[in-house]
């Protein structure tokens, strides 16, 4: 999972990024303001130097539910936020790849896994981190994976054996308890849920 | 429909912008160089003076299909990109909002309509925009709606009289035809599709 807006990993000035902040316009490099552009009802960052308007909006981050031989696989985060703590593959979406490529892609970027993405699974609004969190089905036609750079280990479990007091987002465990019971009632339909931590504590960044 | 890097409609220097590219650090003003982080497999914006990478997502454009009566509302464009065409009620999703939300947002700002959002109906990824479009049915309660700011005008039609050739774009007929076919098999199926025009024309910035 890539950050938005995440400092370089490498010696030099240490990293002033917020991913909701914008101080110059990317375009023409001038200051911008945050005011309300005529027509509009929100506050943007605008450039009056040369009249653009940076529009922010929710980021894609999708992931999936592999399963092989009726156990989950899962991923131990290797990187912050919430490292040292469970959850599923998943990652910010790239530009140019499909919901199921993303959900493909970040599975073999952080478990070294070749999955088979199946049906929708969940998808969650995370207010507070302007995110929107996809989830899939995705079946494992072998049993071979292993910790990608973003992970500290990767762990085939039974349902019995899942973490749930360790598992890294509200997203996660939403995902893994509408997987399980689709399961066991023998259907997979898809689920829609909220999670707004704004009125709860100030900054939040990540889910 | 709000742009993402629009110009702003005011006198003044002519827009330089374009949503996809990037000059300059929103962070500190420094230029930014494109290139390939440490660790990442993507090139990105970065900046050496602060240390911020800038990571770019697709964005969210979320619409629905409004019924009342057996009749389906549409909206002929007033502003680009696709003047003049008609289209369902859909918008860049703002920060803080549902995906249903940003629905029933649009059809109100676009099509002075209220509705209750419904069932998924369709995602399309439309890669050259670099966007995920996503459609929701949706029941109009009353026939009452008119043309919002961004809306030349806009009609309750029945089926029959939809007009195909005059669609803005191939996410709102992939929608409009996955919705009636639905509709005429009696179900609330979800679908999704993928557009891509990278191949076929350079510098496409919208769907």
């Amino acid at each position: 999972m890539n950050g938005a807006g995440a400092a370089v990993d490498k010696a030099g000035p240490p990293p002033v990024s917020s991913p909701h902040t914008m101080n110059y316009c990317s375009q023409c490099g001038a200051p911008v303001a945050l005011r309300v552009p005529p027509g509009d009802h929100l506050p943007r960052h605008v450039c009056d130097a040369c009249g653009t308007i940076h529009y922010q909006n929710p980021r894609l981050v999708v992931g999936c539910v592999p399963e092989h031989a009726g156990r989950i696989l899962l991923c131990r985060r290797a990187i912050e936020p919430r490292l040292g703590y469970w959850t599923v593959p998943a990652g910010f979406m790239e530009n140019g790849e499909t919901l199921q490529q993303a959900a493909a892609r970040e599975s073999h970027e952080e478990a070294l896994v070749s999955v088979e993405v199946g049906s929708l699974l969940a998808v969650v609004h995370v207010l507070h981190a302007r995110q929107v969190h996809v989830f899939f089905r995705a079946a494992m036609p072998t049993a071979e994976y292993g910790p990608g750079a973003e992970s500290l280990e990767v762990a085939l479990v039974a349902p019995a054996d899942i973490p749930w007091d360790e598992l890294a987002f509200p997203s996660t465990e939403f995902a893994l308890r509408r997987y399980l019971e689709d399961r066991a009632a023998g259907g997979e339909p898809h689920h829609f849920t909220t999670i707004d931590r704004r009125l709860t504590r100030a900054g939040a960044s990540a889910s």
